[in-house]
């Protein structure tokens, strides 16, 4: 029996509200259970120096939680001076696998910049800003496409993240606090509709697993996404 | 006529939605028309070096603005590795501003940070968040009450904060972006319940003005902080 | 009675040495009382990148306290990797005042940074400071015109600033270290000659005061200023 | 057919030369074809302050490229003043594999840091640090509980990693600097003697791969990580 | 013929002016010429961490220069957020030097910082630095010995520091900025009364020189030193 | 006695392996008994700002102790931030010395950057730094001219350099770290083939000398520096 009550395969209660803020270009207000995150898409008509002349656009990601999104509260980054590991990991993170989606020639030589700062947190930051930043990314698309200013849609795929871990023995899809505390061993998957596998994050600081292990999460995740896929249609359309 | 058709003397839409994270001791997304800000309190039981072992508490403030809060994308202070001049001034202005309404050897020997993080930015994001950072700190005090941890209440009074300025020769009151960016001169004014005043940051770079033109920023201000008593009333009643 | 003998509406005797530093386009060292500072004006030709091209000049401030300026010795800033929030406060004040009497176009498309550094600290080091820049502004623009460089007067009039507080219940002018750190009340008002107000920055941690008390504090400023125009009149004729 | 010639499932030779250095408790150079990797072991009687008085140890990681370890020279860290989110993702990385088997209360209160220094890099510099530091740390242990610091061996496997990818449509074992730079998708595998999985992360910028795919990945790591523990197990005999 | 007219062996004005500070233990502003720096020695009841518990004291320097200082502007390094690798190197070199002539164990468990912050340079910036912190040292420590607070004088000798260099062909004492500018090589020598050696830095950019020119230049050094000795005889009696 | 059992004036022995890495234009390993310096030299075509369009190169140096070079574990800089006083004394001096003997108008517009890092300490890493950085230097070069990059040689003599020490009371030549932590006095010379001296860096914390001491050790290095020469040209040959 899961610390929430859930099946080991179902997921926390989904909630995507587009338009949060009214000066991004895109912006979503992503909810997986308690986890909630602010995703907001900025496009800016510049590009990294290493990219000019290249006649493409780049996609790029940044991570942040406010410091009370926690049970306790944590110091500021901007007050200690620097970020930590586990946000640069992360940012580094979103930024990849919104780029395995977005076709960058047809993107055109703009940046948009992902900013993923949470809101509240209960487990699954990370994924729950993958699958939002997601959102805001499409609607920042469509406006550009509305305008004209982008004549392809340079987004080829919706994509999703969910975490799963083994907790007491068994595999189970989208770990709240209290689950990801004790878990075994923890892994994100970053998937692509259609089957598709673009990231695969799994760590084993306790228990470890084998290729059979693996599999299960594997095909949890498959279930999760697919759930988030739906999401992400209805706050879209 | 002001950019937004309002009088000179009229305030923006307030509204407070307490317990808006779950976490906080004390919580409200604050919005003065579309300026929005999240403050938080969180109470620890411990002290600042130098106030260890004087029978006293400490009350102190952080502010950040989300990078995308604003018209244009802003850098991320902690991308940046400082916080500007700015955001230092604003959260030495909030941790002040709550001081002065709050006795701290009532409070006993535990800090509450008020964390302010703007979501969207429309003018006035300083004096929003201290006006709601107040509705957090009564919030976590009455929970620290509840609990017996405190006997006697610290807050000593209501405290809240508008702006005013000089907009093409007139006075108005609770400027928004529009009429900021525009504005001949500017004033914080940072009040309390009763008719005293807690702090003044009057700057004019552009046209300045006389003690009458002064007097009369001062007395809009204190028609607007009369508007945000009765909502921090509504709000934490 | 002022622990310093003085009456309430009396200042502390005002020095300007000008020509203290021999590279400066212009610079002075200040005293008000015992708070000393060194003053220096630097023309450079540039501007900063956001002002190219628009056919105007920017004027700028800098302030740091010598280590042991101070009762104890306070830690150097270079060696700490940053400059505090207060440090910060006061050289955007310092920038801002200057900059509303001087006219930016007739200035032309160069820069002056007045460096304030504070040799000895007694209270009231802010204001000693714009007081003591507007001299070396005045001695740089001399240079500027007297070489041809500058056309019309970019300066429009004298400023001056002065700290006012409420100590021990009664109203005083240009707080010294021993005022400063007991009053009730204190607040900086940077005023133009003529009787504009350019800044006024008050503050009440403990005590706090009402309209006509803001007033009175105000008159004394007016008073104070009084003598720092006529002592910065002597200084640059 | 593969850049270097090799078969898809073919590694590079290893080496591991130990006692590279005399000073560390436990050393090695370890070279993954022209990947050469200085891994050392230093044990500090002293644990991080969250771990005081819990009756266990630590095991922790810090990864660094010599500037010129690469084609072309890149900035010192040191002398930028910050390290890189990559760099702080693989001593994270490296941390976390060699604290998967290691029982923290065997070691007892004592912290052993590794430290893996890239001398030369073409390629798998993760990957040969892990493999790496694991035969510092087993040297460092021994020397421990020959001196009768620890009874009861902490170490409980082997571990060894390996970077797999798909390179032109073929998955293939040890991708060097050319192969690296050109796969379309990139998997590192930290594997345990027996058979169980430490970390996974896959990560697709160019292509993606299907379940299919990554157990390909996982096979070709298995071999891989296979001859690396017989490497380890003649470099600490 | 040197530009400014004096002999090779001729030193420029030296005029050190005690007590130019009132809050620092000891203080001076001594000019080599328009060289002006401003030493203060502070005196904490504190030793660094790693010297507790071992009955000595401690003695280090800091050095600053002021931004405008110098011919032109220099960025402030507390603005830059680092100190240069130059002011680094003069500030090790003024603390050593001074421990060079003070017993630890007379000094007892107290630290002196001796605070060297140019306000004007044209040259020998961290000779007179050295030369100006002894004075500000001697007068801290002999006000610990009137106060009984130290019984034994901790100070073994005076020591000064001068520089010398080949400029045009022909060996200098104690070269200004024009010189030092065009030298083809440059020696800083730190001398103790009595004929011993502290310090010797010597450096050849452009020129080189053998033995004998080292020779020369350190015997014009001890010239020089005898001048300062006095200098610092006369202001400390 | 030396406690190495070394006569006073005997060098450790000395091992230069060039071409101890692959990618850099210039590289060794070299030894001065157990201190291990690897030096690479990196050419860019690209100069500093300030020099561009002067029809001139710069040659530059680096310099870092891997963290656990030293007997106890040292925290890396590239973590801590900032690069420490002695490191930036350390390579500054890299730079001064190697640009002694380079002609930068033969050398034409590029940088050459030598990198020391420090892979094992035991006395005297910085004089095996510039020693060693000569013959990477020197390789570099060659390359360069065999490219037909450069037409004349801008290498104008060798470098070496090479501690000196008075260790109980008798002068020695080349200190290791017992010797070293225990000496008197301490002195680094830095000597161009053919009899010239290009850099002095002598201190006495402790002990000091006269005149005559400071000629002895003079003698000592030019008789380290003749042996270091035969190295070099060796390991070049």
């Amino acid at each position: 029996m899961r610390p929430s009550g859930r099946a080991p395969d179902e997921m926390r209660a989904i909630t995507i509200e587009t338009g949060f803020t009214k000066h991004a270009e895109g912006s979503c207000l992503i909810s997986f259970g308690d986890t909630r995150v602010l995703c907001t898409a900025s496009v800016e008509e510049r590009i990294p120096p290493w990219l000019r002349g290249k006649g493409q656009g780049w996609v790029t990601g940044e991570y942040s939680m406010l410091p009370r999104a926690t049970h306790t509260r944590g110091s500021r980054e901007a007050a200690k001076g620097k970020q930590s590991g586990r946000t640069q990991e992360i940012q580094r993170l979103i930024g990849r696998s919104l780029r395995a989606v977005c076709d960058m020639e047809k993107l055109g030589e703009r940046q948009i910049t992902l900013d993923c700062d949470v809101i509240q947190a209960d487990g699954g930051t990370r994924t729950a800003s993958i699958s939002g930043a997601w959102v805001a990314l499409r609607m920042a698309v469509n406006k550009l496409m509305e305008a004209g200013a982008i004549k392809e849609d340079p987004l080829t795929a919706k994509i999703a993240a969910i975490s799963c871990g083994i907790h007491q023995g068994t595999p189970v899809l989208d770990l709240d606090y209290v689950e990801d505390s004790n878990a075994d061993a923890d892994a994100n998957f970053v998937l692509i509709e259609g089957g598709q596998i673009a990231e695969v994050q799994a760590t084993a600081e306790g228990a470890t697993y084998d290729e059979e292990g693996l599999l299960r999460l594997l095909r949890l995740a498959q279930m999760g996404c697919a759930e988030i896929f739906k999401a992400q249609d209805a706050a879209t359309k």
